[in-house]
């Protein structure tokens, strides 16, 4: 039969599966594998100046480009542990993404030699084993025989578990033939069926609780809603029913947000108190897709029992106290919505709360956390991917309303600082092969500088995120957790205005660079029709108080304050977890 | 007795050791600790960009300051898995760093809610089992009365085996009192004692070979002389005893290179054709502290025999074919050098030949690799701190010879490009300390691209390093290891001269940065005394071919391609190891 290099196979499968680009950094244990990328029409390489930034970008890609999965290619050793944290963050936020590594010969990894890149003390598989804690399956390649069956394994398990997973791919083997006949059956990348008795079983304990509860039930939409493809079938079962709808901050665009029965974002204890009060007091609560995180739940202050619960999870669901595993959402969500449909009427007598965010007035022209964040509402448009750094930036833009198909990006679980540089860049481009016009950025300067070079590969790759940077003279976030007045959270001030010129841009020409000292001038310049229409990179600076923050990050850094113990004098006790 | 916090006699610990800086991110989990940090005297703080460049730092640290050790300090996952690589680094490379991660409170860690930094499905372990496959010890701390010897136990693993340890240190342990009277009894960092029987045995039998050898011995030093500390006890044995000595890259000033008896640098096949004569014909080789390593062998292309060998290492030796394992060469030095000193008379005669690289007369003034690295070498001063990123420049720079005193600082082995920018920084924060006048880094600019927000780091702690970067329009190495002519090998143009003005500082006052485009203007620039007193910090970018290599990494590169198979047509058999 026909035949196929195994390193072709692997890019194949990639193009099969909707994969349009790959992120990374050349390595010479990945050069040949890389000539098949370069090659091949549908897949672009796109070179990112480090590692780390090229798993960030990969996992932006695949939260946009929801039905497909990221990929970054690294080499051995020093460019895989590099992106070490670009995939754990995946495997804690459920992303899928595939890490592959070029890694020295078969024949090496039996001799072990000690090649550059090495440990020096013959372990050939320690990074094997690292990437082991952060992913969901990992492959060696020994063989060709084995290669293809086990790219498919971890393909399935990357889609289906929306998980990142490790590829080690020897330098000789991606230049070995195989049969290719394989690629006729595509990679199965649905959820295992649920047991038709236990689904049927669970779904009538649910209809009764939803009658004992009077129709009272709200739907709480979370991250894995997003992670693990179910936003239509949330979509269906929210029209088809009725019921009231909020989202979880990670779950935030799970839902429509301009939807009528969307009442806005739920944070236990720290969420508006009108959310706060439809959500705790509804009767039953539908969870979709929860990740309870303490940034996720206003640190674990759902007053909700698990009495008064039902949670559907990608691989199981509970009802109140009893556990049904194996009983996924995406094939139960259908089934229900039919079940719960008759509920129509009751459900619609709920009165949600309108979600808005009014921008207040106030009597001064600083650039405040409690206005800006409500002004950029108004500058939001459907169809906006936006993402927001880790930092008053994620705490600040929870609670603005935005428009029909938007797209929410943020890392609320993992928190790793300037991953949305590299995030930005993977959800801009995925944007552009699905159709969303603008990516909009907001970033602290604190998390700017840890990954900024990424500005440079965002250029060269044609994207034109408008990016806001809170230049707040440092880490805010953290001066509000402790150290209010401490140097080491001060940062120098860079010049922010000549950065994209500096990493390979035109001012003027290919990029254009704002600086907006207050209100007035920040202002005008959202309302200025060429900068909203986004046709080229664009990056505002804008003047910040380094002592101003969103109220919900206040409130937050309240709780955890409790559950830190940055000091000795806090009594003994108050250092408990929640 | 009295009281101290876990803490504090953490810190207290480092700067008994020497410790003058510690490198890191703060981030929750570790801010506590950090007032520590801040508060003490002796100790300061250097705010990284980011993770890995500190790590980075940390290493260059650990490298010219060489009886202390380095110290890098980051938050629970995001930000110790940003640091890994680094880490790995410095396990590969023999370089003693600290590695303390904030992390959440023992009783979080006992509880394990679902907090921000986690896999989010309760291993709070994870972490751990990836750090300890790159350093050589770990230590938990789970309670105050087992904290400090802990704290005791890692340090003394790391100065001893010259390697990275791993410290998790929880958020209410740094704030628990102990006791502080272990803080009177220093931390031990002295090799073990060697087995006196067996090291006479030893003694005897290389006095043996030497004998045998009619006195044709040379001494070979390399990576692991320098960083087990062994630099003065190789001094006083080739001045005392008079035999020719030469160094493997890895070992570059681990003898003086101004020293008569020095002939340069010996790369197996690689090498200068007279040294690989020298070094391969004589009866005996003394080889101390030996890294056999791909790049630092010429490709594992030593022509010499295990039975004309002696091998020195830090807790074995190795005569012929005899391994006396638990004797160090810490130890064992200054008693082989009693020993052999009356071979003086005959070691005199053999002749070494000078060590010297005369810049070619060119008839073009292109800035040739060629030409720059000799021209480099008239640059050099005593006592300079000379850093080499993996690339062409670490390369090139090789067969300068160096004068008195200055070091050379290098990742041949372990080779992550980026690593230098933080490495200078901290070889240069160190270098101020032991009265090192100037820094000098080669950098090529795809390499800079990965970590150059660093470069502000170096502003803001004030040293003053000479950067040159070699603009060759993309990755040149890895041109000649595959894909010439390919796209993945370029890399985006950057305002290089703009970097320091853009990163914090401010162009003429306290930076300068300048473009030289040819031999001409970058002899000027050198011979200007003002530049070359480096009391700012100074970028060069230098306009070069991208197609042009020095020799060493042509001939490498050839060896290499005939290990990594690349290409579907070469025969098989060609992709074995050495
Ligand atoms: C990789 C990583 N390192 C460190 C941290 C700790 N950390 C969390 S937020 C933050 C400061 C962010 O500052 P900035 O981006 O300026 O945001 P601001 O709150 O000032 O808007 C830091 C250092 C982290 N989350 N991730
Ligand atoms: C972290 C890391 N990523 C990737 C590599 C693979 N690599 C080795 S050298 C090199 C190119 C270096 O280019 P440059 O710094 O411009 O040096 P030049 O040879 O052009 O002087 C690359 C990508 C590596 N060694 N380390
Ligand atoms: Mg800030
Ligand atoms: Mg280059």
């Amino acid at each position: 039969g026909e035949q196929i290099f195994v390193g072709q196979y692997l890019v194949e499968r990639l193009v099969q599966l909707g994969v349009t680009k790959m992120f990374g950094v050349p390595g010479d244990f990945n050069l040949g594998f890389l000539d098949f990328v370069e090659d091949h029409p549908k897949i672009d390489w796109v070179g990112n100046c480090n590692e780390l930034n090229a798993a960030y970008a990969a996992d932006g890609y695949a939260r946009v480009k929801e039905t497909s999965l990221g990929v970054v290619l690294t080499t051995f050793g020093v460019g895989e542990l590099s992106a070490i944290n670009g995939i754990a963050g995946a495997f804690s936020e459920h992303v899928p993404v595939l890490h592959i590594v070029g890694v020295p010969s078969t024949s090496q990894q039996k001799n072990k030699p000690m090649l550059h890149h090495t440990l020096g003390d013959g372990r050939f598989d320690a990074y094997y084993r690292a990437a082991e804690q952060v992913t969901i399956s990992a492959a060696s390649l020994e063989s060709k025989d084995t290669a293809a069956a086990q790219i498919d394994r971890i393909l399935t398990d990357c889609l289906v578990m929306a998980r990142p997973v490790y590829l080690m791919l020897p330098t000789d083997l991606a230049y070995e033939r195989i049969p290719s006949y394989r690629l006729k059956t595509p990679i199965n990348s649905n959820p295992p069926d649920n047991d038709p008795d236990v689904e049927q079983f669970a779904l009538d304990e649910i209809v009764k609780l939803v009658q004992e509860a009077d129709e009272d039930v709200i739907i709480l939409a979370d991250a894995c809603a997003i992670r693990h493809g179910v936003k239509q079938e949330i979509a269906e079962l929210v029209k088809r029913t009725g019921f009231p709808v909020y989202a979880a901050p990670m779950g935030k665009t799970a839902v429509d947000e301009s939807y009528e029965r969307y009442g806005g974002i739920y944070v236990g204890s720290i969420s508006h108190p009108d959310i706060k009060e439809k959500v705790e007091s509804a009767k039953l609560i539908l969870s979709i897709g929860a990740l309870k995180s303490d940034f996720n739940t206003g640190n674990f202050t759902y007053h909700i029992p698990a009495s008064r619960t039902i949670e559907l999870h990608s691989d199981h669901i509970r009802v109140q106290f009893a556990m049904f595993p194996g009983i996924g959402m995406k094939r139960l969500l259908p089934k229900l919505t039919t079940r719960l449909q008759p509920f129509h009427e009751g459900a619609k007598q709920i009165s949600v709360p309108p979600f808005v965010f009014p921008v207040p007035q106030e009597d001064n022209d600083i650039i405040s956390q409690s206005w800006l964040w409500p002004r950029m509402g108004q500058f939001f448009r459907p169809k906006d991917i936006i993402v927001a750094e880790t930092g008053t930036s994620s705490f600040g833009v929870l609670e603005v309303p935005f428009p029909r198909g938007a797209v929410f990006v943020s890392q609320i679980l993992w928190g790793s600082i300037g991953w949305t540089v590299g995030s930005t860049l993977g959800a801009a481009l995925a944007g552009v092969d699905l159709g969303y016009k603008r990516t909009i950025l907001f970033i602290g300067d604190g998390s700017l500088q840890l990954t900024v070079q990424e500005l440079s590969v965002m250029m060269r790759s044609g994207v034109k995120p408008i990016i806001f940077v809170l230049n707040n003279k440092g880490y805010t976030i953290e001066r509000y957790l402790h150290g209010m007045e401490r140097k080491y959270n001060d940062i120098s001030n860079w010049k922010w205005t000549q950065l994209l010129d500096t990493l390979g841009g035109q001012e003027g020409k290919n990029c254009l660079s704002y600086l907006v000292r207050n209100k007035s001038e920040l202002s005008t310049l959202l309302d200025d029709p060429t900068f909203a229409a986004a046709d080229k990179i664009q990056l505002v600076e804008m003047l910040m108080d380094p002592r101003d923050a969103p109220n919900a990050l206040k409130r937050q850094a309240e709780l955890s304050g409790k559950t830190n113990r940055y000091v000795a004098e806090l009594p003994s006790g108050v250092g408990e977890a929640v």
